[in-house]
């Protein structure tokens, strides 16, 4: 799988692709990730990306002209199943949605910054729009790099353990029971007994009600 | 304001404090932050900071002792307002929460990774459990690095323009309307007349019906 990003700020996204679950996909050669700095494909002299917007208003807005360039250069060299603009607009991002985009094979990102990006862009390019939440970020360069890890840690042979992508909160529909690890006894402060007990059915009984009252309490409306 | 966070990747946190609006806070002395490598806590030789679960099943969790260790070393330096655990399992960030943390001072982030944390520390220290979506990911690092930017620029000082951050997505009830830049006509494609005209009144009536429009097509919850 193949993510191209496209960025004022390449510098940005540095290390978090070069570290962890993100690195071990692409030494494995499972997941193949390419920063694109969009100044390279500015047009004019100044290297702009942005303008002022027509109609007034502050805020700057990025240029069709430069995404344009880049997209088009990425698209005769490949076929994209998608290109994904993040944008506070977009549909939220689930897991479901993490799911889905975890079986493509080739996927652009879009990063908005400054006002937005030029409608036509979105108009004339985008297959997508997604948000990862309901604020407002500096740009899209953290939510592409939320995206990228929501998706490549899915992919078959990125996690050591298989079993532990599968059990996460929100593959099933509670959210995780609480756990514990030594010692047994902090400060007076101790692991519930029945963990000590060795008896599994016991245990998995009380990770359900666990995980079910933690549900009910914090997010009823994975339960509806 | 200070952001102290607490990591097992500290190195994975270095380029997106390192640039754009996060720098620019941190050089007008507006944003500190910090970030701490929970390794240098570990008591135990081999420098460990997480254990089999009790209970058995898959998936390492994060060990009490490092974490009680570095919160409450930082605890004899200054108070803190907050000690904040990014969780899937937490209440989901929102613009509200973003504004309610820019007026504190000072603030924990700890970071989960593997399987979660030893629950006592969630019990005894963590103040607020935050999520910034219903998704799965490899860790609390960009999750944290999605805090600290959507409560930074709304520190008065920081962005350049004020109205920018004041007329986003979110801080109204309205998703942004559609926005425009040079060339009025690419490849055919042209900007709506309307943000030509130089008519101010309808330019704003313009950007009020499309804002509309756009939210209750996108996100009609906005609007109940």
């Amino acid at each position: 799988m193949r993510f191209d990003i496209i960025t004022v700020l390449p510098a940005l996204l540095e290390s978090p692709f070069a570290h962890s679950i993100l690195q071990r996909a692409q030494k494995k050669g499972i997941a193949e990730i390419v920063v694109h700095n969009l100044r390279d494909y500015a047009t004019n002299k100044q290297k702009s990306v942005d303008d002022y917007q027509y109609g007034g208003g502050s805020g700057m807005v990025m240029s069709i002209e430069p995404f344009a360039a880049c997209i088009e250069k990425l698209q005769t060299e490949r076929d994209y199943d998608e290109i994904i603009f993040m944008s506070p607009d977009g549909v939220t991002l689930n897991q479901s949605t993490a799911n889905e985009l975890s079986i493509k094979n080739n996927i652009i990102i879009l990063c908005g910054h400054y006002k937005g990006i030029d409608q036509r862009i979105r108009d004339i390019f985008v297959t997508r729009e997604i948000s990862v939440g309901d604020y407002v970020l500096s740009g899209g360069e953290l939510p592409a790099a939320i995206v990228v890890d929501a998706v490549v840690r899915l992919i078959p042979g990125v996690l050591n353990d298989e079993t532990s992508a599968l059990s996460d909160s929100f593959q099933g529909e509670l959210l995780d029971a609480p756990v514990y690890t030594r010692p047994a006894d902090w400060r007076g402060h101790k692991v519930p007994d029945v963990l000590l007990s060795g008896h599994e059915a016991k245990v998995n009984e009380w990770r359900h009600e666990q995980a079910l009252e933690r549900t009910k309490t914090r997010r009823p409306d994975l339960l509806e």
